[in-house]
């Protein structure tokens, strides 16, 4: 080979494109939900690169107090950008926000202080307290999570006690553990926050209750009596926004700022309990529905920098010694890649469905017709098993597609280990695992013993004593059979039914002790889970226009079948639902599809539309010119400034001139 | 509850501790290979912690340039420490440098510079250059991978052009992409580096040899002429070290400057070939056996803060209202961080077995008795298999072990992303899993055809017949029957030879293309990957002294063994060698052993013996007293030096009082 590897690997990379029969832009439109919503967000991401503050991508050459303090230009002349284009569209400043690279510590403020005040305050407090949220005189954070305890609500040890002499709220924090710990903004920024005590009347607790707290000074921003205040340090991701901790020594707050729109405190103390309110659950819905979409995107982002390094890198000679393979040529590379592609569209179409659902709703809600009951109680318990699976597997997606590119993906000019810092976070927040998983499978029990008409993702549970037939075989005769979706979909349903009938047996067992079926809840949680991906993945290949570009996307989905069943196969195997010889079968045609994927691996993840500045990767580029980005790339490390470093003198010289 | 968590956390590890019946001390002394070992260890590492700069832990609030020049001072400290102790055991060198909780840029001079010049260099070179460099009067590079090739070494595009004349090599690098790329220690340290260049004499090729180039200028650290030279900037982990890259353009250094204890270029410029070089094969499989070990110690202390918080902290209500939940009570929390305890304990041994078999084979080599070729390729090959899950599993572990522990495991208190940051390379370097699969499971598919005598890890491949037979099927009749390590092994045992038998059948259909079985190929090395781990947990167990404590690590065995047939149960269902109803004994007998190792859980992992400075976790601390520790914490971070942060006046005062 005569041509350099720098210049070989544009060419490899066109040449995957020239290969492919697909055109990504039909894909992107479908990924983005229409073509006028990704044109919108590419126009909103091409603001942010051109701006001289925003398009900045140096975060990860800096500590955390430098992110942060670079992180409030960046929220500064973020909310300047909005003002002096007049961005009013909430879609577009969202386009706005997430192109941006990096939470920052408006975030909150944003996503969670000023929705609380839109859905849980008054009319009063709205009129108030909105106006001076949405125009940042004052900054807000949603101060839950305590030291000792996180999702556990109910558990929370702040106390808020009614002093009716004054008409005043005593906020405070008992014990060390009752500091709030973790809210994002609450570090340096807010100089209010949404603080979640338990109230106290007249001696009695009545519950947790959010009250709105101001922190520090308008003035001088200096925290207010009686207000401990800062950051808890450093994380895993977020480095940008200063999670904070807040002690309460007494901090007395006027009646009115309790959030009063659902439960009341009058003046004389008297407490009025909340109606229902369901749609608190809706937003949970909704928040959810957002971040699996988010999640989609990530991991899209990551496919998308592997796939285009795996074509354009080059690394082993081929039998012929003629010349190196692509490293997309490895059979390895291929089984680890494209199933990660496969994951990334499947969850995009299942956070549109999980959208769509709540906008559906929603409707109904505000119509005020109708019952809605059921399907929120549906859409509640889906989405918690959805979020979790789908944080694990991005998560773990973008680390194992990180460690496919090899050392280049250790280093941070190629963004993958910044897209799974600033991703890995979702495991936790919004419910951990083990909290959504048992939410989730105990709905499916209870569909289960009474089946509900009308629930779409569950409705397969009504036909369980078909499933249950231990009798009841997979009717693949050969490998390709797996590729019927009529099949998989029946394999999965067989599936998820067997668990959920073991589950409500062992509840049964055990008294419902919960914890004693924990595993099974975990497993039954899953199976679930995995049905509706692959659902949501066989009606999203329906949603593309017929031709190559739809039988490509097909492929993708019948990869994803299969790579689930082959992830599990102990599950599909019970009762030889699917015999040996047909998991050898599964086996088979997951390895023959690979060469087909390949085809159009590039397409498929161009398909995902992100542009160089989006992905920011040296490795990454959509024209595959890595080995000059890197180069520059490394130009700008700071330690690069000066050929000799600044602790030479002090440290290195002394050793190297005399030694040891 | 009236006593604060505060209190209880402290309260609740030392129930867990009084609750057990096992000597974490006897554990201690078998995974630090013996007493003696354990206690210098300990006593190593309680020296650093006394140390004035050396016992910094504050890393993690730093950017890569100040934890480069932070870490150029501990490693002045940690050579002065030596020399004023008069430190000269390379064991306890080790121990000190281990407690240091990071890799410094002195990490290669140490591991690959000084010891390549021990294999590499003849007698002479050796005279010249081993002083100074175990001095520290030169500091080295090894500069092997470059910009366009990692580890296909053969592809390496560096030249060293032999220049008859004036007995020089001409180094230079002819491409972009043949700078050198990653070096530890070449970016800003290095004054020289053992450069791997493709050697041309008259014109010809004759392969890749070693070089010692000069970089910088020893007066004042200036890189010497035709040197380009420089940091590649942030990474996922080793941020104190400044892995560099570096280009020569036509670099002349004498003739005695080519490694040449093996290969040689006369002055007239005769080549003479190297003898075949066994020593180098070990030398490998040496730096593998310490890693292997390395990584169940970074396991066994995230296992060891996980399972302290999970004890030490509470979360959610019990049924009968009165109390709350120890995060360690959850079926799903146990049946996550108990098989990483097991995990950590079976690597141990496995390292161990690795390191004893490779001291048996230097002893067989220098005494100049007997042939080893047999057992030197087995041990190349299977300690790759070895190092390829292990470092994929050892990463997983920590970073699933970081999740169980929610919020607090994501703020880098808990170090837990630290543990991460700094392992994960090892899925990278010193060969990828796609590379090490390969040479396992070829090494594995050879001896099933071609069965040798005393190679201890692939003699049940002289089984192969017996175990083949489809008709051949699991003899466990009820759950409990899994827990005897007979049927177990056999288990594993009848998995690896089946799919070692298929990998053969396929290479053959294949005509040998390695490239169309690789995916076989990586199953398989898995197979035996885990039954040599099995093997030597086993084994391990044996090595305990008889009574509760050998008891409690052979339950932690059994619960290994069937995690591990639980995790790829469609493996051991093939055939069905186990039956369906086999398969749901896995299932139950996995989770009846989680309350039985829950017993010891806690002491299970105080037997990993790491000391709180060791762990440097806020939440893994041995009392359990993690609230305090947390908020300590917290006021070191360096935002919190100032209540109004720096940038308030410039972008946050303008919005607060003038507003959108």
């Amino acid at each position: 080979m005569n041509v350099e590897l720098k210049d070989l690997a544009p060419l490899l990379l066109k040449k995957e494109r020239a290969g492919g029969n697909i055109d990504p832009a039909v894909i992107a439109d479908v990924l983005h939900f229409s073509k006028e919503k990704n044109a919108r967000r590419k126009e909103m991401a091409a603001i942010i690169e051109k701006h001289p503050v925003l398009s900045d991508r140096n975060m990860l050459f800096r500590n955390h107090s430098e992110r942060y303090n670079f992180g409030l230009k960046k929220a500064y002349s973020f909310i300047q950008l909005l003002r002096d284009l007049n961005v009013t569209d909430k879609d577009d400043q969202q386009y706005l926000y997430m192109s941006l690279g990096e939470p920052l510590a408006i975030d909150v403020h944003r996503s969670m202080f000023i929705p609380t005040l839109e859905n849980q305050a008054d009319e009063e407090q709205q009129k108030k307290w909105l106006p001076l949220a949405r125009n940042f005189k004052i900054t807000g954070a949603y101060a839950q999570t305590e030291l000792g305890h996180g999702s556990n609500v109910q558990g929370l040890e702040t106390t808020a006690t009614y002093d009716k002499k004054t008409q005043e709220f005593i906020i405070n924090s008992p014990t060390l553990t009752s500091r709030k710990w973790w809210p994002g903004g609450l570090g340096k920024t807010a100089t209010h926050a949404i603080v979640h005590a338990r109230l106290f009347l007249d001696g009695k607790n009545v519950g947790i209750q959010a009250f709105l707290v101001q922190l520090r000074s308008l003035e001088n921003h200096q925290p207010l009596a009686g207000i401990e205040v800062g950051d808890i340090g450093p994380k895993v991701g977020f480095n940008a926004v200063d999670n904070g901790y807040c002690a309460f020594h007494n901090v007395r707050i006027p009646r009115d700022q309790m959030m009063m729109r659902y439960a009341k405190v009058l003046p004389d103390g008297t407490y009025i309990q909340p109606k229902s309110d369901k749609l608190v659950y809706l937003t949970m819905v909704q928040v959810r529905a957002y971040l699996l979409v988010r999640m989609s995107q990530m991991l899209g982002m990551a496919a998308t920098i592997t796939t285009r390094f795996s074509a354009a890198r080059v690394q082993g000679r081929t039998p012929d010694g003629k010349g190196e393979f692509q490293v997309l040529d490895y059979q390895n590379q291929q089984n680890g890649v494209f199933p990660n592609i496969a994951v990334s569209y499947a969850i995009n179409f299942a956070g549109r469905n999980m959208i769509n659902l709540h906008d559906a709703a929603l409707d109904i809600i505000k119509s005020g017709k109708g019952s809605f009951g059921d399907q929120l109680a549906e859409l509640h318990a889906v989405s918690s098993g959805l979020k979790a699976w789908i944080a694990e597997h991005v998560s773990n997606g973008i680390e194992s597609l990180r460690r496919m590119c090899g050392g280049h993906g250790f280093s941070n000019s190629s963004n993958m280990g910044h897209l799974h810092a600033e991703i890995v976070g979702a495991c936790t927040f919004e419910g951990t695992l083990d909290v959504l998983v048992q939410q989730h499978s105990r709905y499916l029990v209870k569909v289960l013993l009474a089946p509900q008409a009308g629930n779409a993702s569950t409705g397969f549970l009504s036909r369980a004593k078909f499933y249950a037939d231990p009798s009841l075989r997979c009717k693949a005769q050969k490998p390709e059979d797996f590729l019927n979706f009529t099949l998989l979909r029946e394999a999965f349903e067989a599936r998820a039914t067997r668990i959920v009938i073991r589950l409500a047996k062992e509840l049964q067992a055990t008294k419902n002790d919960l914890n004693k079926c924990m595993v099974l809840m975990t497993r039954a949680s899953i199976a679930h889970a995995e049905l509706m991906l692959l659902t949501a993945f066989i009606e999203g290949v329906d949603s593309i226009p017929a031709g190559p570009t739809r039988e490509a996307v097909a492929v993708l989905c019948g990869l994803f079948g299969l790579w689930l069943i082959n992830k599990t196969l102990g599950d599909f195997r019970e009762d030889n639902y699917i015999s040996s010889e047909q998991a050898e079968f599964v086996r088979r045609q997951l390895v023959a599809l690979l060469p087909i994927v390949r085809k159009n691996a590039v397409l498929l993840t161009d398909a995902w539309d992100y542009s160089d500045f989006e992905l920011n990767s040296a490795i990454g580029r959509y024209d595959g010119d890595m080995y000059r980005a890197l180069v520059k790339r490394a130009a700008d490390e700071p330690l690069n400034k000066s050929q000799v470093p600044e602790s030479y003198e002090a440290y290195l010289k002394p050793l190297i001139q005399s030694g040891l």
